[in-house]
């Protein structure tokens, strides 16, 4: 059997979740995949650990396990990894940790997968181009829906068919905030109910101004279509400016609203935007309630094909790991 | 570039537009993958053509230019391609034609894609047997739903995911027929109609016995889950006996009718079975109207993930392609 040691970067929540599904799923890998997976070394901001023979399951270390000061780059150089994948914050100004864990994973041949937006937002060109020099894999699944397929629909399930159009809701908050208000509650009410869940963030603006939905839907445009597009050039709205009049029209119209993601490809090139967006009630998307995602992708020879799921944290750890067993049936 | 011939048995609508829809996307297939590939045999029961330089597109010989004699297990022989693409009827008594070429295809490490069912009805494990001890691919989504992504979803979308259940709404036909006795047709007259539009065939009985969705859904278990179910022993309800009075009753009660397949992974193995249901307004399935297929797959760690697309002779062909397409993606 192959070995595969793989290590994760951040270990929050995310990274934890991730660590225990890999560890659960070692027998699944070596089974389908004639590999042997093991989990040998996490970090996150202060502290880390490194077992070259890998850690015992179920459930990966816990953190008073991690030894003080093994984290940072030398992480990466000391800890003989196949696969990264980080889990870290995100920092959209310079990529933070995320963005030097990565940069040095992939040069030294490892592949990598990102789960947090922050570095790929700041340089996907230059982190792509570092992976195709080293001959290795850079995915992110995890930072473009998770558990919805969007990369994986379009590169893999729509295989040969030219993309015309792709529209998605991608950001849970701000549908679940939407699904509310149109309940009655009110949109500060909603975000608290959102903060309660852990779906919002402490400052919600990021994903209440649209912010969130412009990043998976610019990363997915690069991504997938070579469109070469920043993220501050992309046209934004948010739900942050409705109003109780608002939610009056849509209902008294018996349409549905939507916060969406949208990607057209024209004569004239790519563009991304997000958009506030109403749906009949007979529509798939107005039928995506609170905690889902969706996306639709309209195409040349297969029509249009939507794909909806549900969000947790444990779908975006499977998101990170879907990302690693494409990288194993590669291999 | 490497070349990859490709031969083409069955030459009705859906092998022609198989063959013009590759024919176009020569110049992708080369960008994509450095892939020189060429259309240099087709045949149907009676004629074929061997070209081995390659057939000129964009769309296909003229069913005139065909030689009478090249077809049948020989065609197979002196053909020399690298992939097989059998869009041939459908034999669900011996495997028909469709079973000659897809052996003789296996046999001689050709890559084989089939579109009808019946082959594969008569004989998975003895053709996925083949293809493994040639050491080459057999696919199939031309018969699992189509454009509908069914087998690629569940061994690539949800890699890694335990899947306990998936539920199909897998006959456009019997979709379609429902759709419109909810609008008010009686039975007959909208079979009639579905005959009009090219969706049911003359003897419409396979499709609404509900033959066709236990195919797709028998072929769905056994390629995924190792099922080893028997078509025979799927239990089997179909649309055929359905009265005003079912229509009334469903439509007082708020809820649309659906034929589904349906597939249980249980702790005493895995169970087929099709069924007729019921779903509320706002289920997604509910929406899923006429001309268009549906799935939904719960997963341990994904949660429930649904896909929905539309059906088309076009979407077809390119299910067939993006089989192909995957092929190319391995070498």
């Amino acid at each position: 059997m192959q070995r595969w040691n793989v290590a994760i970067t951040g270990f929050g929540a995310i990274g934890r979740t991730v660590a225990s599904l890999l560890l659960q799923r070692q027998a699944h890998y070596a089974q389908r995949y004639g590999a042997d997976v093991r989990l040998t070394a996490v970090c996150g901001s202060r502290a880390g650990l490194y077992v070259p023979e890998g850690l015992p399951g179920p459930s990966g270390p816990a953190r008073e396990a991690l030894q003080a000061g093994l984290t940072g780059a030398e992480f990466i150089e000391q800890t003989n990894a196949h696969v990264l994948i980080d889990a870290g914050p995100t920092d959209f100004e310079t990529g933070g940790a995320a963005y030097v864990y990565i940069r040095s994973a992939l040069s030294r041949g490892l592949n990598a997968i990102a789960i947090s937006k922050g570095a790929l937002i700041f340089d996907l060109p230059g982190l792509r181009a570092l992976a195709a020099a080293n001959g290795v894999a850079l995915k992110f699944s995890g930072a473009t829906a998770a558990a919805l397929p969007t990369i994986d629909l379009l590169e893999h399930n729509l295989a040969g068919c030219r993309v015309f159009r792709v529209e998605g809701i991608f950001t849970a908050t701000t549908n679940y905030v939407l699904s509310q208000m149109m309940d009655g509650v009110a949109l500060p009410d909603a975000v608290a109910q959102a903060q309660q869940l852990g779906m919002a963030e402490p400052d919600p603006r990021f994903d209440l101004e649209g912010w969130d939905t412009a990043c998976k839907t610019t990363l997915i445009a690069n991504a997938m279509f070579d469109a070469n597009i920043t993220l501050s050039k992309v046209e934004r709205q948010g739900i942050d400016q409705i109003t109780r009049g608002d939610v009056d029209g849509w209902k008294a119209a018996g349409v549905v609203p939507k916060l969406i993601g949208e990607i057209v490809l024209g004569e004239h090139g790519v563009s991304a935007a997000v958009a506030l967006r109403t749906y009949p009630e007979d529509h798939p998307f107005a039928q995506v309630g609170a905690k889902m995602k969706a996306i639709s992708v309209r195409t040349d020879a297969m029509g249009e094909i939507i794909a909806i799921c549900r969000t947790s944290p444990l779908a975006t750890a499977a998101a990170a790991l879907k990302d690693f067993e494409h990288i194993l049936m590669k291999r």
